[in-house]
């Protein structure tokens, strides 16, 4: 198809087309003339992941340059490649200012790597200890430590069962796909648009649960901001 | 406690306390005299929920501000206002560009809602439909048809299941609180923070998953980049 017929059917616009060929984001179409090319499906989809990723996750255009780039090589190594991947665009939040430490910190620090570490090890999940996911895990625990909600092993535990259900239902479906570069794809694709899936859900079922166990119980409409 | 002890205690220093005062984010301390302010074990508990805001969610100073005058409010009409607060917190990732719609979108919007509907159907979850939580589960749930990985609704029950679980959890201890202020406090510190490990646990079930399917298939370390 030509660049016209690539704006209409992905919904983006020529002029953001061409600034993704320019960045190297989306590859170049095959030439058939000088002023020519002509674009496949697999640059729909690559145009349609492009925008999915910046619209949804906010990348900036290097990041995605990297997914793209990844999801081109041959898929050898998968598990390490999804791991690098993955963990390399994983980035926490910036600090505003940095944190400083203290030594009141550390015990809380260690209590919360603690928990995670029984965690894990009680799913019996094997999994590298010095991920971007682990020190994640552990700055939020050690937050709500620190909040004076800390959360002993149980409670985590069940977080740790939802996300192994969550896990489960990515991977699902990868045995049943005919090549390598597809599953590495289904799996990277599902791995960076489900996380907005899997928070919206957590929303819905909170706000289900909430109107359960609260909505009936107060009657002071005057000063509640709508909803 | 005085302010170099508050500092000392929450590992943030006295000049971006004094910033937090400014700004209205911290409430003043109790002046003992013109030049010495008393600052409470609450003044401390705010002040390690602002950093872990900033730190962990990357949340603007504006919207910390929000949610601290929430949290001060009476907790009457606890379930509205715990929805409008995270509701209105919620920002969706802003896009570089604005989609243009097209008619072809049309059917696969109303295919990705459609799924959404009959899940959240299924679990019985009474939710508003307009909520961002809503736009931004069909919003991920289209992206992912449109590129060519569409969810059935047996696909998206197990997230939800998964997202049950997650709220039962972060529920669960609600009804042990003493007053309606903490309730709310703890439903709401617990909803944003623990967003990063959800997250952080999804990541490293997927990493266990991931290993045992895939890791000892492949055997080609050159040029794989190092996790």
């Amino acid at each position: 198809m030509l660049i016209s017929e690539l704006s209409a059917a992905s919904g983006v616009s020529t002029h953001l087309i061409k600034f993704y060929l320019r960045e190297g984001l989306l590859r170049q179409g095959h030439l058939t003339s000088r002023t020519r090319a002509e674009y496949s499906d697999d640059h729909l989809r690559e145009l349609v992941l492009i925008r999915a990723l910046v619209d949804l996750r906010g990348l900036p255009v290097q990041a995605v340059g990297e997914i793209l780039a990844a999801l081109r090589l041959p898929a050898t190594n998968f598990h390490y490649l999804l791991g690098y991947l993955v963990g390399s665009l994983d980035e926490p939040a910036p600090p505003a200012e940095p944190s400083e430490p203290t030594g009141a910190d550390d015990e809380d620090s260690t209590a919360a790597r603690r928990t995670l570490d029984e965690a894990v090890a009680a799913m019996g999940w094997h999994v590298h200890p010095g991920t971007k996911a682990m020190r994640s895990a552990e700055a939020s625990l050690d937050a709500l430590r620190r909040y004076g909600i800390p959360l002993d092993v149980t409670d985590l535990l069940q977080y740790a069962q939802a996300a192994d259900t969550i896990a489960q239902a990515d991977f699902a479906h990868l045995s049943t796909l005919a090549s390598r570069q597809e599953m590495f794809e289904h799996a990277l694709i599902r791995t960076f648009l489900l996380d907005t899936t899997v928070l919206a859900m957590r929303r819905l079922a909170q706000e289900h649960l909430s109107g359960q166990h609260f909505s009936g119980e107060d009657t002071d409409p005057a000063g509640t901001p709508q909803p």
